[in-house]
This record gives C-alpha cells, sequence and structure tokens, in this order.
C-alpha cells in the first residue's frame, strides 16, 4: 500500500475545436485518506463516454463543465480499500461518479453495491449501467417502438447503439444500424443479428441507408447528428420518433457550420411528418432503474443480448483513449482497466 | 335560383416563391344539380387558413396539392339547398370542406350539422372550428402546459394563436404573445388578457422577447419559425415543449436559406435542454373532436375565451385576402362572406 500513488487526470486547458493530449494533465500525489463518515475507492474500471467532451468546454451544458485543473468527470467501477461508512466494508465493489483517476475518496453518496457473482464488473458501465440504460429508457420511452416498425440507431457498435438495436429486435423491430467502417457492420450485423448495417464512411452512403430501409424509418436514435442525421432525416416515415441522445459528429464544433442553413426545411419536416424530437440524459429517466435492471439484467442473463467491450490498460492512457472515442476508433463500450479486476485472477 | 351562378376559384398556376392574384382565376358556371345520395350547398362562410399555401406546391407535404385548375381547398359554413340525402334537408346549416366556391356538390362525408342556435355560424370555422381545434390539442396534447409555466405564442391574434394564448391562461400559465404590429399587441394584452404582447416588428425584437419571458419558456406553440422561433430558442427552458404547428415565414421559400447552417446548434439545443418539438396537423387527434366542442364550447358560452374574426366580402375577393393572410394582415380568423348569413337578417 505504501508505494501506491494516487494518479488522475486533469483538464489542464479547454480545448478550441478537436482536443488534444495536451489538453490533460497527469497529476501523481500521496494517496488521499478517508475521514470521518468517507471511504477510499480504487478504481477498477473507468468509463470513457463522448459526453466528456461536453464537460471540457467552459459554457454550461446539462451539466457543469469541469474546472481547470480538476479531475475529469467520470463512471467507474472501485473496491472499497478503506471505510468510515456503515454501509460499505473494504472489499465491497461499487459504481459510482469516481472521475478519471486510481483512487477516490467518496461519502458514499451516488454509489452503489454490485453484485459481482450477477455479471462481470466492468458491465456496470456499459450494458448493464449508464450506456444500457440510456439506450433503455430512451429508445421505449422515447422511441416507442412497436413489433413490424423499422428503427435506425446511430454509432450501433458503440456502448448505447448496441444496446438499443438488441432491444428493438426483441420488440419485434426491423433494425439497421448505422456505424463506420465494414468490420463495425460485420458485427451488429452478424454477431448481434441486427437485419442491416450501412457504413457511413461509403460514398454512397445516404443510398445504401435508403436502401436498408425499404418501408423508411420509424424511430430513429440519435447519436451522432451531421451527414449520418442527413441522410436518415428523409427517410423519416410520418409519426416518426427520434430520441436524441448524443452529437458527437458535433462535439467539437466551434461555431455553426456553412450553409445553406439547413434548420427551416428540418422544422418544416418536423410539421409535414409531425415528428416527433426529444432530447435526453439518462438521469431524467432515474425512476427506471429498477426496471432496466430488472428487464436488461433479465435478458443479458438469458443470452437474448450480447455486448461488446473495449478495454485499454493504465489510467495515463484515458487521454488518448477519449480522443480516440471522438473519431469513432473504439469498438464497443471504451473502458480504461485502472487497477486489477479482483474477480478475474 | 334561375340567376344564381356557380363561381370558384381555381388554381390557375403554381407560384413559385410568394403567390401573386395571377396564380388564381374566377370561373363561373351554372350552379351543379345534385344526384342521387347527393346534396347542393350554397356557401355562407369561407375559411382562409395558411396552410393552404402548401396546397398550392407541387409536392405533396402532408395533403395531396390542389391540382392545376382545380378549386382551391378550404372549410366553409354553407346552407343545404337542395337534398337527396335522407340526413340533411333543406335550410340545415353545415360545415365541410367546401372549398373557394359559391356552391359545392357533396354526398354528405365529412360534413356535420351546426346548430344555429348554438354560437354565430361562422365561429365553425374559427374558435369551434379547425383552429380552434388545432389550438386546444396541439396546446394541451403536446404542449402539457402546467400552472405557473410560461406559454408563449407565435401569431398569436391569429385564428389558432388566441385560442392557444386563451386556454393557456385558464390553465393559469402565464402567456406571451408575438404578434406583428402595436394594434395586434394591444388586443392581444388588453382584449385577450395576455400577460405581455411583443411585436416581433421591432427592431428589438428579440430583446423584448427575453425581457417579457422572465422565467422562461416552458411551452412554445409555434406558428411562424424564421426570426421569431430564433428569438425564441434561446430563452427555452429545460424540458420545454414545442408543437409545431405551422410556419408561415417559410411556406414562400423556394430553398434553404443562406448560412450559416443552424441545424446542428438546434440540435444541440433539443439535447442538452431536453426539448420536445413535435410537429401535428388537427387531424392527427380526430377523436378530441367531443372534448374540444365540450371544453371550449363551454369556455366560450361562460364568456371565458373571446375571438375576433376578419371579414372578407365576396369570393372573388378571397385571392387577395389569401395573399394578405400570408403576409400577416388579417386580424384575427379570417372568413370570406360569400353569401348572406340567414342568421343574421
Amino acid at each position: 500500500m505504501s508505494t501506491e500513488r494516487h494518479r488522475r487526470i486533469v483538464l489542464a486547458a479547454r480545448p478550441v475545436g478537436e482536443p488534444s493530449e495536451s489538453n490533460f494533465r497527469l497529476v501523481e500525489g500521496d494517496v488521499p485518506v478517508p475521514g470521518p463518515g468517507e471511504m477510499l475507492l480504487r478504481t477498477i474500471y473507468l468509463s470513457l463516454d463522448p459526453y466528456m467532451r461536453g464537460r471540457m468546454n467552459e459554457g454550461r451544458s446539462y451539466a457543469k463543465p469541469v474546472e481547470l485543473n480538476g479531475v475529469m468527470e467520470a463512471g467507474g467501477v472501485s473496491a472499497v480499500v478503506q471505510s468510515n461508512l456503515a454501509s460499505f466494508k473494504p472489499g465491497d465493489i461499487v459504481e459510482g461518479r469516481t472521475g478519471w483517476q486510481s483512487h477516490a475518496v467518496s461519502n458514499g453518496k451516488g454509489v452503489r453495491k454490485i453484485d459481482p457473482e450477477a455479471a462481470p464488473l466492468s458491465t456496470a458501465l456499459g450494458v448493464l449501467g449508464m450506456p444500457g440504460m440510456t439506450a433503455y429508457t430512451g429508445l421505449l420511452t422515447i422511441g416507442q417502438p412497436k413489433p413490424g416498425e423499422t428503427v435506425a440507431v446511430a454509432a450501433a457498435s458503440g456502448a448505447v447503439g448496441q444496446v438499443v438495436g438488441q432491444i428493438a429486435k426483441l420488440k419485434g423491430c426491423r433494425v439497421v444500424g448505422i456505424a463506420g467502417g465494414a468490420r463495425k457492420c460485420a458485427y451488429i450485423k452478424d454477431e448481434l443479428g441486427f437485419d442491416a448495417a450501412v457504413d457511413h464512411r461509403q460514398p454512397e452512403f445516404a443510398a445504401a441507408l435508403g436502401a436498408a430501409c425499404p418501408a423508411g424509418i420509424d424511430v430513429y436514435f440519435e447519436n451522432v447528428g451531421g451527414a449520418v442525421f442527413a441522410a436518415v432525416l428523409p427517410l423519416l416515415n410520418d409519426f416518426a420518433r427520434v430520441p436524441v441522445c448524443g452529437l458527437i459528429a458535433h462535439y467539437n464544433a466551434t461555431g455553426a457550420p456553412e450553409g445553406p442553413d439547413r434548420l427551416p426545411g428540418m422544422m418544416r419536416t418536423v410539421l409535414s411528418k409531425r415528428l416527433a424530437l426529444r432530447g435526453f440524459i439518462v438521469s431524467d429517466f432515474a425512476a427506471q432503474h429498477g426496471d432496466f435492471l430488472r428487464d436488461v439484467g433479465g435478458w443479458l442473463k438469458a443470452g437474448r443480448i450480447k455486448y461488446r467491450e473495449d478495454f485499454v490498460d493504465g489510467i495515463e492512457n484515458a487521454p488518448r483513449a477519449f480522443l480516440g472515442l471522438l473519431r469513432g476508433e473504439n469498438f464497443g463500450k471504451l473502458i480504461v482497466r485502472v487497477s486489477p479486476d479482483p474477480t478475474r485472477p
């Protein structure tokens, strides 16, 4: 223990446009000591997710920005090392918003225990965690897919998209996944059982998407924006629902792109097709957490939902992995292994 | 009767951009004779509404376009002149989609009888007709206003807007109307009891709207688009609802306007504020017609809802009046008096 160091990644500078490694800094120090009513956590797995790009900006989005020189925010799976809390004891495995760091001191608020027998620990950051719950709540509450409808999902091999598509299949829909590159497309079609996969990097993307959606699109789960949304919009059917979950194509934008101005045309489409667009973040549906764990946990146990994770080793590699995530280089839920998983000896 | 002529306004040419009187033609002929299972209607009041601009275009919007040389579509209030239908007799007053014409032959489908004792006949085209039902269903079903919330409505003195604002007041909301010119603004504030009225023609419109909405906007009833929507968007609160009912500022557009492209910025706002935008047309909520007549009819009878109509005389003046409507020149629900109202001697 005495040789262990507290390693954390802080926001060194706010990016303008695409971030680089210089926006982050690795800081080392002594492992903190928990006070009364606190516990010390050692991070096992750290979740990297696109929303973190928004936290690097100064302006408020739906949450406060990370402060300059503050630890980057993240959810993580940790082991309790020391505890001055009655409800947590050393060796407990927990999930909470512990940040890009090797250790965290917590008062237990917002931290939940994980049953290590139920599923691999890392799933608490993916299919059984925030991304899975995002997929479940956004698809079912806003998308409201009906059997026989066509559901299209962007970033379909990603942490959220892979769950969206599989739940839509379980609900009896035709599922069309949009992903970048042949490998991801093969995965969602051959491994996850989507009805079709369309590579948004191909030159004829819009035409290929149209061919994959012969009956149009009834639900579009938006994770991307940009050229993907532009190709989807003309294919939306009357009364289509669009849960707006993420817009990764725009996160590095420093201003409005050049014209023409497509906003009026989009609003006319909303009107004439009677579209319903609704933005959401997972915490809006916190009341559904029990339903989510029951349903998705059950499907996972029954082998009806699969998942794919993309692991990176070492907290020091988190910045580079995150930059790759913004470019779509990850393949599946991106997770940093920060310290050994005690359940996988 | 024998000297009576059938006068109808047909679509002479499809407009490119802003229409002019040359897009219409008045055609005269013999009054048609109803066959078996038909009746002859004489138009008393003809409704002019912004959606008709869309019907002049070739492309399909939510409804088929009017055919070239076909009678322009419209709802109207008529008297039954002759009837070969058991359920209608001469002298009955009816409402139906009879078009821009002095007479229509109908098989009775989509035609409903009006009780001339219940309310002035013209209200069947306004507060108790399609515009009123549009206001009622869009505001309550999509907007879901809660007491104490701020509801902003565009085209607030128009046929739909005046009803939206008054229902929102009845629901306990702060109501901010947006209208063009001092006269309309004074009307919605002083006569209809809106909490604030903002003139969108003033140079400092966006700032004035912000000042009128100190607690932001929770429901924005969209009738206009363009600069009005641009001013509203930054004022929308988290979880705001936007029923998209009309976009009169864009109906004459022949292509996308110059940039910058505001679509990505709008989608980011949808996400970060978790907005819900939903387009609708009144027929989507046909099942609510009974509720609408009960509620709005009751409020009208109780003097809790007022209305304003703008009458034009003569079918031959319908084109000019319609062109004025597209420029916001009408003041209240625009109605053409085509033949004498038998209830107003």
